[in-house]
């Protein structure tokens, strides 16, 4: 497609997504690239390699949820370095920060994140070689996530100090995306509330703005208390948690049918007895459950709560359910979204040396899925689409507060799957951080754009005002729940 | 066995049974054999052919429970010709009735049935021949039931008037034994308020009096009511009244490993839905339980109940429980079946001719058990075990209220299975009619010793005492439940 | 919307659905409003009063499917009259025929259905009373679909006949279609095999041609043997062909969550078992499975399977399937549907009378559900969905055989749920009839379109191509399976 | 009740058992008391302080199945020094070892078990105490169970040799009673191959000499392997594992209605998935299935491994079983039971200080069950019982090669459940070394009877004939499965 083309499709589908809306949002064009913009990506790369490093240390920490104590200091460091002012401890969670420069609105945030996975670790290289066994690595590439989002911060406060730009950049340091809702409580705690808008991004396969949305998501363990007995001694003087473990699963296997077709329920079994000679006196199940909107999922989840009381009541067990994390499905900004659109365009894919040409050639032999996705497509930029995604993302929760878009960039070989020790291997070389420094670049002339023209920012807010209309942020984790700075312990 | 050896391994398994008990009651031995006895047997045998003529009627009658209005009109009439007051209508059911003779304490009951059962119309032959297809048919022999024990409360009257012996004989008419509860409704009516002790038997492949207690039975439908809605087009819309049925009986099975080892439940889906198509909005189980002991019952009842109310929160729908019918475990008595074995071993067991030995041979080709009952066991005369049976009457309820025994004849070919063609077609020829006269003449000889003997009722009430002692008599059907008069239409 | 804007949308629905395509078949745009075919609408006024007995007759003959004697030998009879011929007892089905006319190519059929549904005998009144209890009744309107369908063969007869050209007319008897599968006899038979294009309709509460496609559908019922046993006195020796029911159930349930999205399965129980006290040794459940693609529905069916093999192993029960019947996923035909809402659109939609006005209104506060379609609605054509439905049709198998499409009039009052007793009362008077009229005269002209206009079959003829490209049509009824002319026997 | 009493109720219980038998093998009663006997009694109260210290020693070891390497190695120590001749490693197990004395026939064996239970760590004090944190303590005993099996091993050996008695004394080191087996890889090695007969005991809360059974139990693990998906993004591509244990578990929860009433069949699930967003590719359950006899037990689990593979069948995963370990039923011997009974009764039970009655009234306040058991029936002997106790023991294996009898004696405070801290402070303290004296005493009495009273033998030999008629002993533990050494490890 060439670029008009790209431009009547984005058109076509903003129309098509918002049924009857005004002129689209964003659709009178993103501002001319400037020279000064020119300059700011000449000057960002004077300080690639700086950022390398620091994304290769902290994919080194590799720490998990609420433990990514080295990764923040050393973000915090460098931010502080560059002048930025540091609210540490936000929300209670030692490893959440928030780091401003400037003064005045527009306030522009950036967030960064940088919270590892357990059990992939691996070197960076194209055969599967863990660091250390079953230790954590960075298979979402958060190392390159929180590094971009700092780069372009500092970035932006550069040029501001420098075309004595008045407004302020955030830079958002977010711990444990990965299960754990860090922003969830950095949000109760008010961080995102005087912000105008929000970006981030999140390495990728490919390089592409994002239209679509998350599934909200509840997840919770149910446990269940009976009587423990001699199972073959005395088994009527049992009670079996497991049997209410089972009877619960079922009822909700058999709510299946009856619930939206793009609901998800999905559960393991997370503790199913001690000993087989023993009635089982306790048993638990993790349970998730998702819908691409958040009112819906409440319904399908007061049923599944239901599945869990007549467990418990058929069994003459006792059921307690502990609510672990909760976030909502994000909130696409059409205005945003064509502005990161414009920006990555300009920005530009990823160029892979021979060597890196190589190095994705030996990786893709090690795919099992059948992924179209060819190599070579990590050089062009590709058009945003509506829709919903599967996943889920405390991004989401963010995107109800402020208006707030997303993008992705090649930061992996073409077709590595998701939490693979394939991405971690990428995130640790050269080809993630080719991806990383797209992204930073994007940001920057995003937030750029989002300081220096204030219908960019109307815009943003008529998209959210539009999207959001009727329906109030309310996070179903409970109020008197504190982060869980421990869910990664086993 | 002799005759001594007979005695003692009676009173050893009274002893175990009744562990720590005093003097065995009836042990201190029946009745001596009395010549007016003697004379009692030889004016019964003058009756055989008439009565042997009505149980063929009643056979060819064969009404299902509560519709026996043909045979009890029979039986009636010939009670009423030899002299018994009838009161009729007893409970409210048009099939039941009493019939009285005589005066003053002590009253002997005798308890006759009449009801056949669905789809076991068959000829007295020896291959499968149903008289009228998918009709009913007297395959537990009921027809022989009523008839024996109204021939034997003849003779017994017969007895008295001669003997010019005060006392009351009564004959109880009592409906639907084969799941209908009969007696259960005759027993609120107080039917069997008045009486000193009361006898029946049941027509058996083997002769022996029993100590055999049966099983305590509640059964009951569970509705469901979900919201139809098309099962392809919005099944999210649905609420299934077979997922809960499903979920209800899942649960019961997992129950099944907590509950006492003795207890039975057994259930059977008699709706599972309309059409494919639709989101069923109606689904219905039928449910037995069982167990030796109601009380013990009880308990696990409710706790099936709980699986039915833990389905329906499940799955959001509604549930409603019709308690169908609940018999008692039947309450042994020591006493009276040491006397019923005492009068079985003077009656003796069956001949068959050259005739019936070939039916028999040839009906047993037809057996496909593996039933170790050899061919001549009819002959002879068994001792009484204690246990519990598999089955449950509603004769249990009256056994809680009066002093209550039980005995079996070989009406059937040894190895005929219950309730099959094959116990129809013996119920119809001469070996039932054989079996029949050996109980007619069982009944009324016992019931001359309590008639006449004081301290044979003082043995029955002592071990009545004994074996209840502690607990009332109350049926879990409901005060407000009418009988199921028409529990047989389809 | 205007008409340009219509046309303009359709395109893009025809575009985005048919991504990468080459020129919209059918976007050359439809031949021009004719004077022919003004006088062709002219003269079918002449008939309307003619026509509208005929579906009366049918609609109160209401015969269910493969029973529907009186309603196809009136229809053959009008039709024999009118100057066709009649082939009879196609594919060895009682009621099902062709009736043709002309000579030569083209051909062009319409397909006719009178099968009525059980249990939804209405009045034509606007409030429920049955016109006989639990009879059947018109609720899909199809003694409308029939005779709309001859009206329009006779029309074009007569057109082909004034006018001098040649070319075949083709009425196409199809018996059965709510569940029998008619069609697919039919088709088997090579009812369909010689036509160049197949026009349908079916009454419904809008006026649309139909760019939506059906889901493939394939029902079977499982049924297993077990071996009975006394459930109290010997449940150990039973094998229960209710357990594997609820095994087979469970399992199929637990598929549920790994099905793609669009896949429907559901089933019911459609036997039970007899009596709670006998262990089951037979039991019976009934299924449906539908997906948008014929093959895909293959894969899960197979799953379905092992789920029943899967339950006799456990249960150690056996297993019996019978395929009851089988429909494809309907294939749209872009340019038919083109020429067929460019007809459409002609014809116009539904005028009520005051008196129709008023029965609409007091038929509609009978509605439960919450439709949007309001009053009114009737009067406009509406635009054509791509999609699929969420229901399963015969259609669909001739569709996968020729070129085929479909569309709806307003026969039943804005918001009428299908299958419904309110239908049946449209069905049987004047605004069902009006609907017809409709329908009839677009049948006509596209009929005549299609007779006239090389081009136009051209283009069905491309649409067909491109959308069955490289799949082959084969029903998965078994070849040796015959019609179930008595499915709806009890 | 007295001594006649005695021998008449146990005459009585033998004659209900071996029904039809012979003359009841021991019948004719059993050596009467020598005066050499009661020199041995008194030789052994030397020695009561030094074995005392010997199970204080193994209780503080507490050492778990298969790693008691300090118990067997003491055990070793103190039966060398008294001359006993060792064979180690016996079956391949480090701490498996045969101990033996003499030479010649007779060869009489004694068991003894040594192994801890994990979590059962507990101080000597009548209050929960543990001595470490969630480490092993003895439960069950086994510190006193092979201290008094080497106590009397070594006092018959001075017995034989004061008294220059021929014939053998063997003490059999087993370790791993708690699950692991030991004896079943003892005897596959030979090793009871070429004794006479075999004496146990173990510790409990009375004194009784055994004539019941044990339970025959298979245990395995099933594992099965499907293929994992995100559980949001492609549900349709995974295939659970855990929906196989689902349906393993439901389709064995619905044939426990059809095994006899005596069987068990319990399970746990070990592994149920590994996160909730992953459709889990690994998933195990843990089964245990017992009856009263092994060739019953055969039927039963090959219908639960074909729950298992219809499971997989279902759910298109791969199913493995792991067979972790079987046991017989116990084959009781009733002479020998008769012996034990006699000795222990001569022997007598067990008399507190005040001290001790003080802890056992302490420590019964700690229990929660409702055991009727009272304080004070610990100093009285009890009739042996036929019928089958609720566990499952490798003893019962010996049983079937050579004729072996058990008793307990009240090493534990009247009322003491099984494997509880309760019973580990018995088992450190006085009470349970008062109750090992007893055994040690009883079991070198009768060890001595069976040395020197060729009819002892005979009738012992005789019990096991005629019980272990018709039936050949085999392991259903593979051949070629070695001991699961490291079965205790996490």
């Amino acid at each position: 497609m060439n670029h008009i083309e790209r431009i009547f499709c984005f058109c076509l589908l903003a129309i098509l997504f918002c049924l009857g809306s005004k002129p689209p949002v964003g659709a009178f064009g993103p501002t001319p690239f400037a020279d000064d913009s020119t300059e700011l990506l000449q000057k960002m790369d004077g300080t690639v390699r700086h950022f390398g490093d620091l994304s290769r240390q902290i994919w080194e920490f590799a720490e998990v949820g609420y433990k990514e104590t080295k990764s923040a200091a050393l973000l915090k460091s460098d931010l502080r370095a560059a002048g930025f002012q540091l609210e540490e401890n936000v929300g209670g969670i030692p490893t959440a920060f928030v780091a401003t420069w400037g003064q005045g609105r527009p306030v522009i945030g950036i967030l960064g994140e940088y919270d590892a996975l357990p059990g992939l670790s691996q070197e960076d290289a194209a055969t599967r070689k863990p660091r250390a066994s079953a230790a954590p690595g960075h298979g979402c590439g958060h190392n390159l996530l929180g590094v971009a989002s700092a780069f372009a911060s500092v970035a932006v406060r550069n040029y501001l100090a420098e075309k004595k730009i008045s407004g302020t950049i955030r830079f958002y340091g977010c711990p444990a995306e990965e299960g754990g809702g860090g922003k969830i409580y950095m949000a109760r705690a008010g961080a995102f509330d005087r912000c105008d808008a929000i970006l981030t991004w999140h390495p990728g396969t490919r390089n592409r703005a994002s239209l679509s949305s998350s599934l909200a998501n509840i997840t919770a363990k149910f446990r269940f208390y009976g009587t423990a007995a001699h199972a073959a001694g005395s088994p009527e003087k049992g009670r079996s948690a497991l049997d209410a473990v089972m009877v619960m699963n079922l009822a909700t296997e058999l709510m299946r049918e009856h619930v939206p077709e793009s609901t998800r329920i999905h559960y393991i079994i997370t503790h199913g007895g001690a000993a087989p000679n023993v009635v089982p006196d306790f048993a638990e199940s993790f349970y998730y459950a998702r819908h691409p909107d958040m009112p819906i999922l409440d319904g399908i989840w007061a049923r599944i709560v239901k599945c869990a009381e007549a467990a418990a009541l058929a069994t003459e067990t006792r059921m307690e359910m502990e609510l672990v994390n909760s976030v909502y499905n994000l909130l696409p900004n059409d205005a945003l979204t064509a502005l990161l659109d414009h920006n990555l365009l300009r920005v530009g894919g990823v160029r892979y040396t021979g060597e890196e040409q190589s190095f994705a050639e030996a990786l893709r032999k090690t795919f099992t899925g059948e992924d179209a996705q060819p190599l070579g497509s990590q050089e062009s930029v590709q058009t945003p689409e509506a829709g919903h995604g599967s996943g889920s993302t405390d991004v989401a929760d963010v995107s109800w507060i402020v208006p707030t878009a997303e993008f992705n960039t090649a930061t992996f070989v073409p077709g590595t799957p998701g939490h693979s020790w394939q991405a971690t291997a990428c995130a640790g070389m050269s080809i993630g951080r080719k991806g990383m420094v797209v992204a930073a670049k994007t940001l920057a002339l995003t937030a750029v754009d989002l300081l220096t023209d204030p219908r960019q920012l109307e815009a943003a807010r008529a998209s959210f005002d539009k999207r959001r209309a009727g329906h109030e942020y309310l996070s179903r984790v409970p109020r008197d729940q504190n982060p869980p700075l421990n869910y990664r312990d086993q």
